[in-house]
C-alpha cells in the first residue's frame, strides 16, 4: 500500500460561468466537486494506475464530510483522514466559458489543535508499518508547526519507508534537511530553496541540502532529475496547451508508482512526464486522459547519464 | 406564528479578498456562512423583531444540512424545511476589500421531484392551520411548476391566512392573478409585470391584475404603497449608501409584522422603510442594525391619502 499525506485537504469546487466580470452577478451553469489537496490528487492517480492507496491528513466539518463521502466512492483509495474540530477548506475555480481562463478563490485551512496534530502523528506511525512508500504533499494548515514535514520525513526513514516530499517555502527547506528520498519542487520552489535560478545548479544544491534525489518539474519542458544513480532530463514529445492544475501531482504519482515497482529512473521519469502531460490535456482539471497517457508513454524523450551525479 | 416559504433556499457564503482580478489566484481572508434565500432572510428579521416564525421550503444534501444546522441555532425560528434528494445551492458573494465592491456567483438550485413538490404542499397546508400570515419569497427551483405561487396563494386564501408574495417574472404574473393580499415587487419586477415604467401607474395596474395591496420598493427612494385603504409614499429621512443585499427582505418582514400586529398602513410602511434602511447600513450584508432601525423609525416620512385608492 502507498500512503499519501494531505494536511490541508480541500473540497475543490469548479464553477462554469459565461464571462466573469468583477462586481456583477453571475449564474453558475455547472458545479463540479471533488476531494482536493495535493496528496488526495496523488492518491486518485495512483489508484487509477492500479495501486492500493491510503490517504491520510485532516478532515473536519461539513466540507470534510463532503470530501470524505466522495473519497469513499473512489475505487482503490482507503480513507484514513484524521477528524478535526475545524472545517476543511474549499477552493473555488471559476472557469469563464467565454475565454477558458480560470479564477481561483482559496479558503484558508482550519486551525489544527496540538492534540489533533499529536493524533495525526500517531495515526501516521501506525500507517507507515504497512506501506511501501509515502508522499508528503502540499501546504501546512495553521497550527501545524513549520518543521512538521521534517519530523514526518524522519519518522518514515526510521520505519525504512521511502518518502517523497512535495511542498514549498520554509516547510520544504526544513523537510529537505531531514534527508527525504525524493523532493519534487517546481522551478519557483527550487529557486526559492536554493537561491539558484539555473535548474542544473539548483538541483545539485538541493541534493547538497539533504535530498537523496531531486526531480524538478519545469512546466512544459518536463522534468530534470538528479539522483544517486544519475541525472536525466525527460520531456514530452511536443509542447502541449491545457490546464496545468494537478499536473505536478500526477508527476508525483508517476515517480512514486515507479519507485514501488522498482523501475529504473528513466522509466519512472517517462511515466511521470506522460502522466502530467495527459493531465494538462484532460478536459476535467486534475484528471488524466488514459488513452493520451498510454500513447505518450513510449514517446517521452529521456536523455542523461546513468552514473553517479 | 408567521410562516415564510423559501422554495430555493441557499447557503449564502461571503468571501473577503483583497483585489479581485479575473484569471488570478486569491487567498480568501475571511469566510462567513449563513442560511439564505429570501424567505429565510425574512424569517431572521421577523425573529429579531420578537415574532415566532416557522421557515419552510426545501433543503437537501450537505449544503442543506449546513444551512439547517445554522437555522436551528437562530432563536425564534422553527425549521420546517422539507427534505429533498438534491443538494441545496450555494451563493458566493466575493467582497473586494480594496474597493468594497461585491461579485456574486449563484449556483442553480437542485431539481425538485414531483413527489417532493407534493410533500411540500401537504406540509404547507398543515403549517397554514397554525399561522397568522405567510410570506412566499424568491425564485422557483427547477422542477417546481411556474404556477406554484398561484396555487400556494389560493391555498392560503382558502385557509383565511393573509399572504404576501415577493417574486418576479412569470411566477409573479401568475401569482398576482390568484389575488394575494400583498405583493412587494421592486421597480424592475413591477415594470416587467405591468409594462408601465411610471411607479404610480404600475402599482395601479398591478392591483387591477389581482393584488389587494401593492408595495413597490424603489431603492433609496423608499416604498410606494397602493392599498384598499389608501396610497402612500414612505421615504428614509436621508439617502444612505451601503450594501442593499437583503434590504427588500427586511421590508417584507416589516410589512408582515405590521400586518399581524394590526398596525395602520402608514406605521407598517414606516417600519418597513426603517428596517430596510438599517439593513443597507449594517456592516454585515443582510443583517440589520437595531440601533439605527430604532433611531430611523420616527424619522421616516410617510405621505399620502387615507382613502380608497
Amino acid at each position: 500500500m502507498i500512503l499519501t499525506v494531505t494536511l490541508n485537504t480541500a473540497l475543490d469546487i469548479t464553477y462554469r460561468v459565461r464571462g466573469l466580470r468583477p462586481h456583477a452577478s453571475h449564474r453558475v451553469t455547472e458545479v463540479l466537486e471533488r476531494p482536493g489537496g495535493k496528496g488526495l490528487n496523488v492518491a486518485r492517480v495512483l489508484a487509477a494506475l492500479g495501486h492500493r492507496v491510503t490517504a491520510t491528513g485532516f478532515a473536519g466539518g461539513v466540507t470534510g464530510r463532503a470530501l470524505q463521502d466522495q473519497l469513499t466512492g473512489t475505487a482503490g483509495v482507503v480513507d484514513a483522514l484524521v477528524p478535526v474540530a475545524g472545517t476543511s477548506r474549499r477552493t473555488i475555480a471559476v472557469v469563464d466559458t467565454a475565454t477558458g481562463a480560470t479564477t481561483h478563490l482559496n479558503e484558508p485551512g482550519p486551525a489544527i489543535a496540538p492534540a489533533e496534530w499529536s493524533a495525526f502523528r500517531e495515526a501516521y506511525e501506525d500507517l507507515l508499518r504497512s506501506c511501501s512508500a509515502v508522499a508528503l504533499c502540499g501546504s501546512l494548515p495553521p497550527g501545524v508547526p513549520v518543521g512538521a514535514y521534517a519530523g514526518l520525513v524522519r519518522t518514515a526513514r526510521s520505519a525504512q519507508v521511502p518518502v517523497l516530499l512535495d511542498t514549498s517555502g520554509e516547510p520544504l527547506r526544513r523537510g529537505v534537511a531531514a534527508r527525504p528520498d525524493i523532493v519534487k519542487p517546481n522551478a519557483v520552489e527550487l529557486a526559492e530553496l536554493t537561491g539558484a535560478h539555473e535548474p542544473a545548479q539548483a538541483t545539485r544544491d538541493a541534493r547538497r541540502r539533504g535530498a537523496h534525489a531531486v526531480v524538478a518539474s519545469l512546466g512544459a519542458e518536463g522534468l530534470l532529475a538528479r539522483t544517486p544513480e544519475g541525472h536525466w532530463r525527460a520531456s514530452p514529445p511536443r509542447p502541449v496547451r491545457g490546464n496545468p492544475a494537478g499536473a505536478g501531482d500526477s508527476a508525483v504519482a508517476g515517480l512514486l508508482s515507479g519507485l514501488v515497482e522498482d523501475l529504473p529512473w528513466p522509466d519512472r521519469l517517462a511515466r511521470a512526464v506522460a502522466l502530467s502531460t495527459a493531465t494538462v490535456l484532460a478536459p476535467v482539471a486534475g484528471e488524466f486522459d488514459r488513452a493520451v497517457y498510454e500513447d505518450l508513454l513510449g514517446k517521452v524523450s529521456v536523455t542523461g547519464e546513468d552514473v553517479a551525479a
